[in-house]
This record gives C-alpha cells, sequence and structure tokens, in this order.
C-alpha cells in the first residue's frame, strides 16, 4: 500500500496527523501535488490519544475534503456543555447563543484514521517512518527535505515545504532563530486523564470548578468516557489508583443538591498532560510555512489543538489553491497574518477558560472569589454566556 | 450651623463620606431618625479627591435624594469611553450596547459638597471632627458609638450603626475577628495622578494600553483634566517633572496614524494611587452594617469604588425604610448577601480592567499578546463589547 517515493513535488508536507493528513486531502481535491512524510509507523500515528471536540467549522472543512463520512455517521452531535461551580449546574446552549452552531464529539484518532485511509486509497504518496534529517534551502526557491526511508537516505525537492511536525518538529528549527519569536505560557498543575469502559455519566460534556480542583466529564463514544483531574505538575499516574480517581472525580463533580455519582467502569488507560501554551510568528519564512502544533500549542481546557491545526491547512490549502489557479501569491503572503490572528484569540479563549476553572497551587481566597463571579456571570448574562459559545463552538474562519 | 448633639438615635452612621452623606439623605426622607459622625473636618471632607464617574444608578438614586441639581446642571453626561491598543482607537458606545445606559463626570468632591450642604440646611445631625473612640454592644439590642466632639466626650445609643468609615474605619474593626473574612489583591504598580488646567483632549475618557504601561485620560470639568500615568510601586511624584508628565502621557496616547497630541496645561495636583482589591464578608454583624469603603476596595480602573458605596446605602434605606413601615427585618437580614453579589461582581470587573490594560513588571510577551487578543475581541465582538459597556455603566441596583 505505500506509495511510491517520488524525487520532487509541489508541497512537501512533514508530519502525518490530523493537519498534515489534512492539508494533502484538500491540496489532492483541488489538483495539487504533494508528499507526506511522517517518522512514525501508522499504527503509532492511529493510536495517539489526542483531542475530541471538533468545531462546527472543522467538521464542514472535513466534509468538504470528503473525509467525514463516518464521522457523519458516528460522532455525536453537541449542542451544549455544563458548568458546574459552586454546587450548581448551569448550561451554556451553542445553537440558542451562537445562531445555530455546535460541536461534535469524535476522536482525533478517528479522523485520523479517516484520513489516512483516505490517502492511502487514492494513492497520493504518504510515507510512514521516513524520518526528514535536514530542511535544506528555505530561503531558496527550490527548498529539499533530505529523509530516510526503508533505510534508503533520500531527497525530496518541493516548490514549499509545511511543517505539520509538531512543537519538536524539524521545520520550525530549520527557521533560522533571529528569524522567528516563540511566545510561550506554562500552567502550574497538568491532567490526569483516563479512558473508562462505561457510557459517559452525562449526554454533554461538565466543566467543573471545585474547591479541590478542575475536574471535566468528556466523552469518546457512547460507550468510553474520557475524564480528567487537575492535579499537580509531576504527578506520577501511578499514585492514583482506580478508586481514588473515581472518587475524588465524585467530590469534584458533587451538587448541592442531590446525588449525583458518576457511573464508573473498567479504567483503560491513564495519563498525565502537561498545560502550556505556545506560539511561534511568523508562521511562514521564505517557502517554509508551519501548521498546527509545529506553530502553536493550547492547553486543552478550551478543545482548541486540533481546531486550529484544521483551520491553519484550510486557510493555507485555499492559498495554494489560489497560486494554482491565478499565480497571485497573495493568499500564501498573508496565511501568517491570518492564522495569527485566530490563534490568539483561541490561546486568549484557552488561557480564560483554564484561569477560571483551575484552582493555582497558591491561590488566594480573594482570587477564587473572581473565579465564581465570572462563572455567575455567564450564568447570568446573555452576552457573557454568548461569548463563550462563539469561541468554544468555534470563530469562523476568517 | 452645626447641629445637636443627641444622645440617641435610630441609625448612627459613622462616617461622612459619599456613603454616610447619602444614606443619611435617605433615612431623613423615610422620615427615620439618624446622626452622623465624621472624624474629619467639612474642609476636608468636601476637598478629598476620589473618584470621578457615576454610573445611571447612582445618579438615579442621587436625584431620588433630592442631590442632583447640580449635577443635572454641571454633570457631564458620558454616552461612552475610547479603548485605545496597539496603536488604534476602538469606541465603546454605552446607550447602544446596555439599552440607554450612560454614564456622569461628575466630581465625588461635588457631590459630598451637595450632600454636606443639604443635610446641614435640613438641620439633620451631622457633626464633624467627632471622633469614634468605640463601637460597644454590637450584638447588643442597643449599640454605642462612643467618640469624642469640641473636647467632650460623648455616647450616641443606636438602633443600628452603619460604618461608612472607609477602610481604616472604626465600626469594621468593632466586628469580632472570628465573625468576618477579608479576601485581598494587591497589584504590582500603582497611578501617578495629575490634575491639570487645561480643557480636556477628547470629549470621553481614554483608555490606553501601550508597552510602555496603561495611561487614562479623564476630566473633572469642561477646564480641568484629571490624567493618569501607570508607575512602579513606590513611585515619589516629585520625580515626575511636569514636562516628563506630559511627555510620557504623550508617549503612551500615540497613535499609529495621525499626529494626536494632548493639549498641555498648569499641572495643580500631582499624587500616586495605590492599586488594591478588599473585600469583607459578611458586610453586617448584630447590629453593626459596613458599606462603602468600610466594606470593599476596588481598584480605580474600573471606576466602582463611589458607585459601589451608593448602590450599598441604597439597598440599606431600603431595608431601614422597610422595616421602619412594616417592622419585617427581612431586607435588613439580606442586606450583605444582595451587596456582596454586587461587589463581587465589581470586583472581577475591576480586576479584568486593571489586568487587560496595564502591563504587569513581570509580564511576558505572551501575555502582553493575550491583552491584545482580549482587546481586539472586544473591538470586533458584540458582544465583548457590550459585557464591558454593562459592567461599566453600571448593572442594575438588584
Amino acid at each position: 500500500m505505500t506509495a511510491p517515493a517520488p524525487a520532487r513535488t509541489t508541497v512537501g508536507i512533514v508530519g502525518a496527523g490530523p493537519a498534515g493528513l489534512l492539508l494533502a486531502r484538500l491540496l489532492h481535491a483541488s489538483g495539487i501535488d504533494c508528499v507526506v512524510l511522517e517518522s512514525r509507523d501508522r499504527g503509532y500515528v492511529e493510536q495517539r490519544q489526542r483531542a475530541g471536540i471538533l468545531e462546527q467549522g472543522t467538521v464542514d472543512v472535513l466534509r468538504e475534503s470528503g473525509a467525514a463520512e463516518r464521522l457523519d455517521r458516528e460522532g455525536l452531535p453537541h449542542d451544549g456543555i455544563e458548568l458546574r461551580f459552586d454546587g450548581r449546574a448551569h448550561r451554556i446552549d451553542f445553537p440558542a447563543l451562537t445562531g445555530g452552531r455546535r460541536v461534535w464529539v469524535y476522536a482525533q484518532t478517528e479522523v485520523v484514521k479517516d484520513l489516512v485511509a483516505l490517502q492511502l486509497a487514492d494513492g497520493a504518496p504518504l510515507l510512514f517512518e521516513a524520518q526528514v534529517t535536514a530542511v535544506e534551502g528555505a530561503e531558496s526557491a527550490q527548498p529539499v527535505l533530505r529523509y530516510t526511508h526503508q533505510g534508503v537516505e533520500r531527497r525530496l525537492e518541493c516548490d514549499y515545504v509545511v511543517g505539520c511536525d509538531g512543537f519538536h518538529g524539524v521545520v520550525r528549527e530549520a527557521i533560522p532563530a533571529g528569524a522567528r519569536q516563540t511566545f510561550e505560557r506554562s500552567y502550574p498543575y497538568s491532567w490526569l486523564g483516563i479512558l473508562a469502559d462505561v457510557a459517559p455519566s452525562s449526554d454533554e460534556l461538565v466543566y467543573a470548578h471545585s474547591p479541590r480542583g478542575f475536574a471535566l466529564l468528556s466523552m469518546r463514544s457512547p460507550t468510553v468516557s474520557r475524564l480528567y483531574l487537575q492535579v499537580p505538575n509531576g504527578t506520577d499516574p501511578a499514585d492514583w489508583s482506580d478508586e481514588r480517581i473515581w472518587d475524588e472525580l465524585d467530590a469534584r463533580f458533587a451538587l448541592a443538591a442531590g446525588d449525583w455519582k458518576l457511573a464508573r467502569g473498567p479504567i483503560t488507560a491513564k495519563s498525565v498532560l502537561p498545560m502550556r501554551s505556545s506560539v511561534t510568528e511568523p508562521m511562514r519564512h521564505g517557502r517554509l510555512f508551519l501548521a498546527g502544533d509545529a506553530a502553536h500549542i493550547v492547553p486543552p481546557t478550551g478543545a482548541k489543538g486540533l481546531n486550529l491545526a484544521a483551520a491553519d491547512v484550510t486557510v493555507l490549502a485555499r492559498a495554494f489553491t489560489g497560486l494554482h489557479r491565478t499565480g497571485s501569491t497573495e493568499l500564501l503572503n498573508s496565511y501568517s497574518a491570518t492564522c495569527l490572528n485566530r490563534v490568539w484569540r483561541a490561546e486568549h479563549f484557552s488561557y480564560f477558560m483554564t484561569s477560571t476553572l483551575h484552582t493555582a497551587p497558591e491561590q488566594s481566597p480573594f482570587d477564587t472569589r473572581l473565579q465564581l463571579s465570572q462563572l455567575d456571570r455567564i450564568a447570568a448574562s446573555p452576552h457573557a454566556a454568548a461569548e463563550l459559545a462563539a469561541n468554544y463552538a468555534g470563530l469562523p474562519l476568517v
């Protein structure tokens, strides 16, 4: 099934996560030649646990690229989330507050599987275990990707190179340090995430602020729950027995009235996720472009990581299509500025959700009251609720 | 002109700032007996520089209490503010965003003068240089205020005592430490404020975010400008020459396009204001009540201090009126909870305005981008702008 390894292409894509794969689909649809090089094997890429919430705009572009057949069959449309704080529950109604927008629960692993299958079936070049070792000629008209594949050293001449290879990828590193600036923030807490074989105890996601710290009830499917607990940085998942996890989740989701309990089930995965933000500017240098995690990281609280990646490559595919059809580089030239506006909005929203819902290690009682006043206001003010809903369900692409 | 000093009253009010004076007016209008004791002399109280922005609701209650005659003649109604950031200007239109609410520029000193004149003219007891030395029997049915006046030690028996005597006042101190909790936050910067005899360079207030720090253009009247610069804590106003102040203001208000300059004039006052927040809970203990700065402090960025004081005493006057007319203590019993909901909203809004517009000493470039993204969003989203406008122009009383 492995496609042949050509020596030149129009767009060399490094990384077969959602950004690289979706870009390849969109370019393919526009008749633009590309090659995807992925350092890991197919199994690894398809099993990597990541996000699970797709914005309306992300679903739209997956449909446009022909990759939404299973998503439309198996994905769970969600019309809201619940905020739980001070022992109370408040629902945010997305369609009512945003003029009809909603989100879908469909795991990133499934998005990747769907895109990989399509890409391989089409015969477009997608090489696994192809390790890029150098990106040459960033500022020339013909950058070159050097990589090893099946024990052989190869080179791929490209008109353009797109780095979809994540935060530690080679493409960002190929941009001279003096030509890029990285903005960063780390948060003083992490998430302990579990997968459990049990039907979710709520039809919609529950974001809980509690004196014991943040908790999130999410799901992967009607039979698989995804749950998170705020934990100190450096936490070892081995210190958290299954019973301790369930007891702590119950305590953090507790309502003042009633006897709400989580349904428990076998925990099949347990891991600790760091919480940090990073943005690299600009997202283009010469003929190198950055997209997705290669350009920016968000903490998971706002569910924005995968959606930003989809937005980046949608903007970029339109720019390449514009060049292909008209010869104009106008959209390529505005790519970085167009994306960064959305990226900073998402960074701010992710910061807002994170800092409003978590309890920092040295947090004062004053700051806890500010959080509760903010949450109260979201419950009381249609404008405040609409701001949250618009950002969560996803802003229009441009 | 000094009223006689009675030995007993229904409501003993400590402090003749806006809170105490307005409460006295409202109680007088309801036929409820009260006495106001103020430790300072009349000149001091009438000259103390404080806030200058009155919310719609504050103007409404001043009118209701008959104290708005000069305010309605000389006060400047404002229908918006300008946010200036990233070299751009964006106007927030209050009536359009709030269904008709606006604010008034009318200095606190003038509010106090108007209220003092009315109170003295009515002959209701208002004693200056009356230093309360003890508050006794907080938990009894008949608390007593001991005070010295004109060299004589006196006592005033009260049914209720209201502390309108500021953050360092005696009434809050009379509440046992175990019966109250104080929530605090201090900010790592101060304001250098000036008064200048020059027509304001803008018809509306200008809140400026700049890489050099925050600046605010305000005014006291059509011929007096009030201007502020963010400065480090511990700044000595003597280190800031008039020319340095004007140059720095010009730099912080600079627009990317055009040649906007502040009109300069003689600086008549120069002082440094700390920025902090404080809330004491509950705002009642037995027959002692706290109102205004005695219960809560806000940083000046949101212009909420005077308005919170007016809201507190409006709620409290209604409660005393309810008791007077029906014998029910229901509204007195809910006073603290009713006020604290509004207080925390104002604390959060003041924090939001302060932290969005100021540059903290150790602020990272990432955090500066978050501020700019937040300001961009307020300029782009009617919901975000409406939230700011609703909070600034003032939320309904209950």
